[in-house]
């Protein structure tokens, strides 16, 4: 054995924990905040006494040991589904025992990582969809889990375009059911959640077929395990779709049918039945249909794209305090890395990001609100402009969100990448959301349909939706900003975003007319104008959450610094989108090159400003160490400490069977002639 | 149990196979390929006899079931680490029986998959900068594996700043030993490769102390654990540092040394010498490392960025053409994905990049042979534009290759983000590529250092590298395009990325100039400049790489259509790099308005060109169905088949504890009240 001269002390830990007392790094970030973090947090929450639930509701389920998350990133995908039906199963309990319904605030601080989360699409499909009779049989048997359900509408071959889903559903008058089949392997159900292991029912949406006619999709309950033993039932083909990048703990599945039959009633007909003679009756508007999916692409926003930008700034952000290299002057200490103009660039645009979508999201909510009041009232004139909103914002903040935790990901460096910063996690989790509920493309795609035919509309002096009036009011001015203390005036830069959206809406409408014009078939053209019709609805939504930034800031009360703050991030969010993409503002002149340059000194001088309070500011998301599991983003920001100790939990510390199988002989077969 | 009426026939795939038998969609694609495929691919290998043994190599491997990746993407991170020992140990006994080198192209078709890399990096690192006396010690020891080598440099707080590093080494005149030590938890070696689970030898980086001086970072060999039983050698404590987003079958790890000896003969002492009395003699020069570091930098561009973007963009391309979504016209068939405008242009443009950084590397592979040809004659002139350009280059590559393999996962929707599509894993590591080896804006910095520099000296009328020249002849002109065909001329845009990156190399170092006379310490001057700095770095790559693009289409042969479709695809990448970029070209009105919509209307039209030879320019590249391991991307094009027989594979759809535990009593408490 050629080895070390072996005089060495006993190993181990030679530090003391420091687990729990603050890094002096990170509690000195703390002792000079401009603002009040209380008071930044209830604004948040919408109130002191939203704030307290919260976090009695996350104490609750923090201080259970059945939620732990301790061991989550060591477990493997079967792991991982296991405890999340655990967790599903004594959430039930829990509910019961403290009272908790399921729109309480409560379901919101388990964050998704339970199963079932399909069962609550199910019932919800059953009361949007189902005939009062259907509503009165299925939920009832579903609030008591007498059934788990699902939803199964995406198909192997077809996502977003649902016109395209080849499953069918043929009526047969002789023996009053529906027979349901997967003509085609591209037919197969594929992704839906809590299908692959879990579910007993689900709602299938496929081709309805009455004599022969195709009707289109509508939804049919299905029963496809058995209540008694969980076994497949009869003509059904069910399993696990496999490894994700993420949602291990949900079991998407596949379903394949082959001539099962279910009865009549199990057709959803609130707006469409088949009478027992197989006359096929349409009822009602679906208009509502519309609605929902708009309701869905709002709710995401908050808890499944927010939330996650929110935590990765608060890792990236504390961290960043604490992690010190090389030397900004030489003979110094080495220098937080936020100190660092670079970093600063990466990680305070996301914060700014995250309070801008924030709001944004307030603004969306309500506007759904009002929405929901009119529609009650029979009146559906909302629906296209809350349509292309919800589409638009769903896209443009999934986006920016995902690009965002990405940045802060890399921001970390090696230990970013480690699962045990938590950062990995929330990546592959929003990455996902610019894929569900509506591939983004598609959705920018539908928002800039609506800005056409609004710009269109009021060319021609007719009336168009509130938030688009702006298209008719076309301004060929320039930007009358002086010197760079101008472009922290929100009317300067507002007015900006406003210009470059309507000069993109209305050239693009332009090229479109001259492609039509000059005999180009109107699907061929728009095709042809989809890379700039894409362009112009995300300037569109860019603009109006700046606008909407500065009024609330606007709106803010003037005291305890939380204006004053608010103020700079709005300035922020709204000085990056230009430095970020200068060019759509410099293209007509509307913006000149020495503009611009006072556009970059504004924003590089922000960046100063706002890192002074980037602590607090992450603070104030108030998010629990249990919340982030993150070794690089705990309160205490005791980073390395935290690191070594987790890492000494992984399962890859256990022995492996890997030195007797393989290494020991490759070692050995050697070793005796040295 | 209200079940489903329960009729049905027996379930099962009711579709025969259809696997190895071309997709028509697929196929019709290579029908009308504008080039010779097998052409094509010979060029990208360097010549046809490098095909034919890279084909040879590949076909060994992968006929070899102990090399199998079939299962890899349901394995735990125990598992991978296992397999890759056991291909690390059968590729000794592969290599023996092959007569196949370490430098051999056969090493690359495992595509890092196996483990001791870093093994070779020890014995790297001992070549570089071990006395002879050490290699002969060390290196046959190595090569025969007695022992396992690691190379244990980054610690748990510092990076790529190495002066920073915290271990120390103390010399011990008395013993004649050198007495290693991890004084803080900050200082433990952390993310080492092999050094985990199954090194037995690593080179440690420590600070070197002789009579209490500090002589900087200096490289040790150390024993970590016992060559008969594998335990940790005394003072040593080691371990795994667990998941990752990728790499899992690499056993990264930790070390902590406590009072560590070990024989003064274990410093490597190429450059430098500890002598029995303590005198430390520095001997011959050091920059030889820096080449070193070079040389990492330019040889991963090849294997660890490009063949994942290739492979990516092969996955999103053959499935874009079997993918059919939506209708582009009404009463059609649904289209193809690749049709839509927006999926070329998410796709095509990294294609486009695919080619334009292989013949960047060409460039760069050739620039480091002349230098090193240089550097044996004792030559160091070339080694600031050297380290500048692979530094520039490796931050620039790798950044757009990841960004680009990620559009690629998005572009295939729901079914990139399954990890049976190969896409996720192939993102999740060539992410790591932006940090290891130097952090991607750190390395940007050292590059700008070297632009300001040079431009410097350029102005004062100094001889500068020549790769830099263009800096002296800044020229005021306007960008003389007349109309958009005008932008299919490489001097056209060739000249216009070089402006950019002249202006934003002179204007950066004019700010830096005023901010330092107007008082400001030049330090903090550097610091309020980077985030321009990195602006002009970026803009002085993309200038090369499009020039090295336009000059390698002017030496290719005419023949065989190649020439015409890498024409397309250079102007392509030019165009789209100005499309994505205009406020650079538009900021001092170099490129006008006008101008601009005409690169935006070639760069469009380009992109319908190209559409029809997309899946020729991926074949092209080679890729075996088995190297791609993707359920999307296979030759065949028979994505929904051969999804639903991976899944099938998946752990998941083995019987889970999970019904019986708690399912079951869920369902059948109320059961029985139904």
């Amino acid at each position: 054995d050629r080895g070390n001269t072996g005089r060495a002390t006993s190993a181990c830990e030679p530090w003391g924990s420091v687990l729990g007392s603050v890094n002096p790094d990170l509690a000195s970030e703390r002792q000079t905040a401009s603002f009040s973090v209380e008071k930044l947090t209830a604004l948040l929450d919408g109130g002191t006494e939203q704030t307290r639930i919260r976090r009695a509701v996350v104490e609750a389920i923090e201080s259970d040991p059945v939620f732990s998350r301790e061991n989550q990133y060591f477990q493997t995908q079967n792991e991982r589904y296991e405890s999340a039906v655990r967790k599903a199963v004594h959430l039930q309990k829990k509910m019961h025992e403290m009272g908790w319904t399921e729109n309480g605030p409560e379901y919101k601080a388990l964050a998704g990582d339970v199963a079932f989360l399909l069962h609550r699409v199910f019932m919800r499909s059953i009361s949007v969809l189902g005939s009062d009779k259907q509503i009165a049989k299925w939920i009832p048997l579903a609030t008591q889990h007498k059934l788990i359900g699902s939803y199964a509408q995406t198909e192997l071959g077809h996502g977003t375009y649902l016109q395209g889903l080849e499953t069918t559903a043929v009526f047969d008058t002789a023996t009053q059911e529906f027979i349901l089949n997967t003509p085609k392997i591209s037919a197969m159900k594929w992704w839906p959640g809590d299908m692959g292991r879990s579910a007993t029912h689900t709602v299938v949406f496929a081709q309805l077929y009455v004599h022969g006619k195709c009707y289109g999709i509508h939804p049919f309950i299905v029963q496809i395990r058995s209540l008694q033993d969980h076994s497949l039932c009869p003509g059904v083909t069910a399993g696990d779709i496999g490894p994700k990048m993420n949602f291990e703990h949900i079991d998407n599945g596949y379903l394949l049918l082959k001539n099962v039959h279910i009865p009549r009633e199990n057709m959803l007909s609130k707006f469409c039945e088949v009478r027992p003679d197989g006359t096929y009756v349409r009822q009602g508007s679906q208009k509502i249909n519309y609605f929902t999916m708009t309701t869905v692409r709002i709710s995401l926003i908050s808890d499944e794209v927010l939330t996650p930008l929110m935590k990765a700034c608060t890792i990236a952000i504390r961290y960043s305090v604490v992690r010190r290299q090389s030397k900004l002057k030489p003979g110094e200490q080495e220098a937080k890395i936020l100190d660092y103009q670079t970093q600063q660039e990466k990680l305070l645009p996301q914060l700014a990001a995250a309070y801008a979508f924030h709001f944004i999201n307030d603004y969306l909510q309500e506007l759904l609100n009002r929405g929901y009041i009119e529609i009650q009232k029979k009146n559906f004139d909302m629906l296209p402009e809350l349509h292309a909103l919800s589409s638009g914002f769903k896209a443009v903040i999934t986006q920016h969100c995902t690009a965002g935790v990405e940045i802060c990901l890399r921001a970390c460096g090696g230990h970013g990448y480690s699962l045990l910063s938590g950062l990995p996690s929330l990546y592959t989790k929003i990455l996902a959301s610019c894929i569900y509920e509506g591939e983004n493309t598609i959705l920018l795609l539908q928002a800039a349909r609506f800005l056409i035919k609004c710009f269109m509309a009021a060319s021609a002096g007719q009336p168009v939706p509130p938030s688009v009036t702006y298209l008719a009011a076309v301004k060929h001015g320039k930007c009358p900003a002086k010197n760079k203390l101008d472009f922290l005036s929100p009317d300067i830069y507002t007015e900006a975003y406003q210009h470059v959206a309507v000069r993109l809406t209305s050239s693009t409408a332009e090229k479109l007319q001259d492609l039509i014009q000059s005999g180009v078939n109107k699907h061929d053209a728009w095709n042809q104008c989809t890379v700039q019709l894409v362009q112009a609805a995300k300037a569109h939504c860019h603009y109006i959450a700046v606008k909407n930034f500065a009024e609330t800031v606007e709106k803010l009360e003037t005291k305890a610094g939380i204006q004053k703050i608010m103020k700079h991030l709005c300035d922020l969010f709204a000085l990056h989108g230009i430095f970020s993409n200068t060019g759509a503002f410099l293209h007509d002149g509307y913006t000149s090159p020495a503009q611009m340059d006072m556009v970059t000194a504004s924003y590089l001088d922000l960046l100063a400003v706002i890192r002074k309070d980037a602590v607090p500011l992450v603070d104030a998301f108030d998010f629990t160490d249990k919340t982030l599991n993150s070794a690089l983003g705990s309160y205490d920001g005791q980073v390395y400490q935290r690191l070594y100790q987790w890492a000494q939990k992984s399962p890859t510390n256990q022995m492996s069977p890997a030195y007797e199988t393989y290494l020991k002989p490759l070692l050995h077969n050697t070793l005796s002639k040295l």
